[in-house]
């Protein structure tokens, strides 16, 4: 029949060629003109090389625990085909994190930011297999894990299963961080996972139907209107201001006479909110909010949440009050997951936060278990620590004075083995590691400057204070899960000729460059279509033009083109029809 | 801004002129050339007389009780601004339930088929308000309603609300019938709610997921991969084959093992699956099932599903037997809702299975109640009931006969009231009424031909062995609908000018012409873009071109452009991307 004949032609040249279906894609986009941010997938310039092994050779497995940022971008970036790969994640999906505000309102649907795992590794050369499973148990002394299936199973007793491996890649997350606070588990909504999202456009319609209810007083409905906010982070100011869009742009035609009643509280228990980003931000929001009848309150740390109401108490005068509501959404920082936490005291790193790493993203004390995201940080060293083994490798003929030719021989090395001497540069605005060795000796030319163990060391003793941690986002675990998979595609090759800095306790150089964090840039959605951003370089943009910028890179961030096109879909439909606020 | 400024006047254009938007749509729809359909509307071509009675006047308060096909259509056509119309029903919203199937695997989404029902109703002069909540007894001699509104309500004690109506109209639908199978209710999965279709969606892909953990033997694979469908209507029938198309075109590559474990049954009680249809379209699907390797298992009715196993018995030989399986969906006839159980026993209609009502769809014996939809059926009246006042009426000069003189005056009003007559004539090829009263006398010339009470009785016994029930679907509920919209809108003008048929019970005519269902056609779909269509004067057409026709018509018949944008393009997306398998 022509008609079959012609679709299943064209349905099979977007199977086959899936340029075809970029291009569509492009041309849907281009005409909203928003590609202005080209995809920036992470790429290195360096061709990945395939192993020369046989391949009856026992491949090396690696395992990965973990579907989210970090665990998802080493997947995507895995190549050696010698690697046998097994994922372990509940959820059999990756869901793109930074859009769940806009899901809790229907900006977005829930179905537009995820990618099935399985679909984003089913065309590679890696053998890679996937368990919707939960690892709850690391045994890193037997290479085992252990783990268990999801809970609606009706072949009771075979849940459970023991999964060995060469390498293990830990990839799973944080959970919320309630601090403890008591009732927020029971009764407030988190926003953490795509179902968190789902739940809380269900109950934000919920409120607004229980609202219309023809027996409620004035105060009723006020109580039920109430919308609490817990955290000032990005999160919380982004559900706030999608919330309020919402509410002003859609419900208001929808339940005419409730508007009135509706109020939106944001409660921070610092002194600003988004105290993350630059202090125009923060002002520019904390105004914005104003304006549209956000109630900010910073300062308000919450004490304890009951089915009706929630207690703060004010940071300045240790004052404590209560006020009802109708639906709370806590959104204030990270925890430690179980595993994570049995894990650690395992290994004796009990009571920290997060698995403490190397630059290398391997595990401190565990051979072959790497941790990258949330679940972990990067326990950076510091020079002060190894400054007598780089002092003694710095002097090549043993003089027990450096100078400055010894020194520029391994400037390169010390630079990229301890990344806070170059930040420390930029911020006292010095040009090269040299006008710091200068500092101490301003009066010598700087041929003949040459130092001993003494002075070497107090030329450099501040600058470990330039030492911070990566911020728990999306875009670091993002990064670590690249730079992780490009160093097991090349793990044989670095081996021979290894290309990390000199190892100034040991002998040769390490195998790779250790991971370094490359900062893009943040934003923050404040409704109205108004974006701040804060670019590399302290650059900052607020407003509309923002806002265009979040379209453009937030599209092109997607995992795959059928999430960039229904992401897009979502917006353009948004702006023609509004919010859909069925309540499913 | 530029950007901005041109983007909000973009954004107002749409809001402010929806013809613009369907401009768009439809220039995206016809693209793939598919409204070949158009939007066909319940429309009488009868306008719509608004009531001029005084505003001050207290207005009629109507309650209108559910939100499916039947009561959003009656809430599209009210149009007469006397009225204050209630509307009170569980859900916030209407579903177009055909496209139910298409939501367990994803063709099309959950949210492309449900429109609020605050959105339908916005813009109409009508004062129309809605409660989501839920009525559980209907109390109609002193007219009132009580209601109770969500589960999830953190106000307690104010969940419950008394209503008041002038009239009542009662459109709850059904509610799946087990039969009182044991195990059902516990074990299977239904398929009448939105949410039913979304929790189908995210057991299949469980299916999947666990089938592919490591433990498993190939038996456990075969049992979780076995999906048992039971009931052979159209509903059971489009799901397993949108299940076989789901498995075979998309989840086949992502679980490449796992495709020679599954396995779909489809189980039917009766002789034949699709047993309402043409026998050609019948065996034209049980052959295509064959073919794609669905098990077909007629003559067979489930006596028991455990958590297990399903326990079938042949209709033949009484054979019991029992089969392991992974999920089943239940989808067999419709029963009857607490509450119209509840209000026919009060009514005196216990032990029917729906509201009998008259033609014009009011409840039989109840003033000011109407039912309409899949809770109601018309009880259709018996020629043979008033055949005496039929005659006394006809014969107008007394004589004790009847001249085909009389007779023909009276024709019009009889095949009006009586629907079955006109059915009885078309069955028996015959041309008017007149032939059946020649049928007894076919010696004399038509004009002398006189018949007495008895010869009349006669010739008219036969007739009422053409009534039927209508079927309990979505064109009839939207027919009903429309049909008591009118009747509302034109209440006070056939008052005055009565416009059905003569009562041949008592004086006068009838106000409004009894209700009268127009067959438009009955769609199967049978995957692989496949559909057999059966259409009225007993047009069968099978194969893609019909399923061109079923995507014309079903999307045309979507309640607004936004749903009628959404379906087309989830459709599009999976001919491009195919279906999403993100377990969400």
């Amino acid at each position: 029949m022509p008609t079959q004949t012609f679709f299943s032609r064209v349905s099979r040249v977007f199977h086959d060629h899936p340029s075809v279906s970029r291009l569509l894609v492009l041309v849907t986009v281009s005409g909203g003109s928003l590609v202005a941010y080209a995809d920036a997938g992470p790429t290195n310039g360096v061709p990945s090389i395939a192993s020369t092994a046989n391949v009856d050779e026992k491949k090396k497995k690696v395992v990965v625990l973990g579907t989210g940022w970090a665990g998802t971008s080493f997947l995507k970036n895995i190549k050696d085909p010698s690697y046998e790969v097994q994922v372990i994640s509940p959820r059999n999906y990756f869901a793109f994190t930074p859009l769940l505000p806009s899901v809790t309102c229907g900006t977005v649907e829930a179905r537009s930011i995820v990618e099935p795992i399985r679909n984003l590794v089913r065309k590679k050369r890696v053998d890679i297999r996937f368990n919707e499973a939960e690892c709850y148990k690391i045994d890193a002394e037997n290479r085992k894990l252990y783990c268990r299936s999801n809970e609606n199973n009706n072949l009771n007793g075979k849940k459970e299963f023991v999964v060995d491996y060469d390498y293990l890649v830990i990839a799973v997350g944080a959970q919320v961080n309630t601090f403890n606070t008591p009732g927020v588990v029971e009764n407030c909504h988190f926003l953490k996972e795509v179902e968190d999202a789902q739940r809380i456009r269900r109950t934000v319609i919920d409120c607004f139907e229980r609202a219309s209810l023809p027996t409620l007083d004035e105060e009723d409905r006020k109580k039920i209107l109430h919308f609490a906010v817990v955290g000032g982070g990005p999160t919380g100011v982004e559900f706030a201001a999608e919330l309020h869009d919402f509410v002003n742009e859609d419900l208001v035609k929808l339940y005419p006479g409730l508007q009135e009643f509706v109020k939106i509280t944001l409660l921070e228990a610092g002194d600003h909110i988004l105290n993350m980003f630059d202090k125009r931000i923060t002002t520019f929001a904390e105004e914005k909010f104003r304006r549209d009848g956000i109630d900010v309150k910073t300062g308000s740390m919450v004490i304890k949440v009951t089915d009706k109401e929630i207690s703060t108490k004010e940071m300045k005068n240790g004052e404590i009050s209560s006020m009802p509501y109708g639906m709370t959404v806590w959104s204030t920082g990270i925890g430690t997951r179980p595993i994570i936490k049995d894990f650690m005291t395992q290994i004796g790193q009990a009571n920290r936060r997060a698995l403490a790493t190397d630059e290398w993203l391997r595990v401190e004390g565990c051979d072959n278990v790497y941790a990258l995201g949330d679940c972990a940080t990067i326990n950076q060293r510091k020079v002060m620590e190894d400054i007598s083994a780089i002092f003694s490798k710095a002097d090549k003929d043993n003089s027990g004075t450096l100078t400055v030719k010894e020194f520029q021989e391994v400037i390169d090395d010390i630079c990229e083995r301890y990344p806070q001497v170059e930040l420390y540069l930029k911020n006292k605005q010095m040009h090269n590691i040299v006008d710091l060795l200068k500092g101490s000796k301003e009066d010598v030319a700087k041929e003949s400057i040459e130092l001993d163990i003494e002075e070497f060391k107090s030329a450099l003793s501040q600058v470990d204070s330039q030492m911070k941690n990566l911020p728990a986002t999306a875009q670091v675990a993002a990064q670590q899960g690249a730079y992780l998979a490009h160093c097991f595609n090349r793990m044989e090759e670095c081996e021979k000729y290894p290309e990390g800095p000199l190892r100034f306790r040991g002998s040769g150089r390490h195998r790779f460059r250790p991971f370094r964090y490359k900062h893009l840039g943040q934003f923050a959605p404040l409704g109205g279509e108004q974006t701040a951003a804060q670019l590399p370089g302290d650059w900052v943009s607020i407003g509309h033009s923002s806002q265009w910028l979040w379209y453009s890179v937030y599209a092109s961030k997607q995992v795959s083109w059928r999430t960039r096109a229904l992401v897009v879909t979502d917006w353009t439909r948004r702006f023609i029809f509004g919010r859909d606020s069925s309540r499913i």
